[in-house]
């Protein structure tokens, strides 16, 4: 096989640079997708004042685009979890291919699903922060100040693990060209 | 280079193969993305009764992520038409490996923005027929019927481009692994 004039660079033992590369930036991407997970499923504020019937309390549960945020964060996370034995198998198998296509395939999925569910977070956030007097959904981070800073921040990590992902699966197509 | 037990098939003609489904698979997410958009881009609904000071009218730029949608969809269509040049190009020159990268890039960031203006659009339209009674938003579905199933329907399309853009990314690997 003749190395035409668009090859990136050939040599195979690059790939090993790219497969630990890959497997830091898995790192990276559990650290962000998991923190974001706990501190958005960990959220919950009462606020100090009640009424006979009613206690004032937001948790993340009350609103279902968080509870999806949660679970696709969670499932991305574990994912990432199980993908490093494979990400160290391509560090010791340089040459492996279709493990490679596999990892694309899933990692593709895994950034989609984490970008849904950090994209229909943001959307309620949003409202949370502005309201939208257009349909009348009024603001309620006035009252719930603590639970709206919160839940903004945990949206960071998953965002950071999205970014992660994208840049997982380019190396994917470099790492495949130059077997 | 010999072709090691873990490789798929390497003849390189079938590349070409993988190049044509590739322009296919690129029109049908072209309609679909651009067609979500230019539905949910002319949804607008009057209702039959107005006060003095208001008329009751709904349009998707009162709510943001209707508008971030529309946006999304646009700039992924603009995106899949472009490309359409270096699918065409790869049917040519089988061999291509650095635009063939490029391409998996792009596509990759294409999908997660798609997936982020379709998410959140979900996510408000989910709340536009629900409403959230914990936190006093209301549904809104009732009054804006006709508006709310042409938002519905129009996500269908973008999803689709996303699935489209998920078998494009995994044809890049495969394409990218058999050269």
């Amino acid at each position: 096989m003749k190395a035409g004039p668009l090859q990136l660079g050939v040599a195979p033992p690059a790939n090993r640079g790219i497969a630990i590369l890959d497997f830091f930036l898995r790192l990276i991407a559990i650290i962000g997708t998991l923190a974001s997970a706990i501190a958005m499923a960990t959220t919950n504020q009462t606020l100090p004042f009640f009424s006979q019937f009613v206690r004032f309390r937001a948790k993340f549960n009350d609103l279902p685009s968080f509870t999806f945020f949660v679970v696709a964060s969670s499932i991305v996370s574990a994912y990432l979890i199980l993908s490093l034995a494979i990400s160290i198998l391509h560090i010791v198998k340089a040459h492996a291919v279709n493990s490679r296509i596999l990892l694309l395939f899933l990692d593709t999925a895994a950034m989609g699903l984490l970008m849904a569910g950090s994209a229909a977070a943001t959307a309620i956030v949003q409202l949370a922060h502005n309201g939208n007097n257009k349909v009348n959904w009024f603001s309620i981070c006035q009252q719930y100040n603590d639970f709206c800073k919160r839940v903004s921040g945990s949206l960071i990590g998953s965002y950071a693990g999205v970014v992660m992902l994208i840049i997982l699966i380019l190396l994917s197509g470099v790492a495949l060209s130059r077997r």
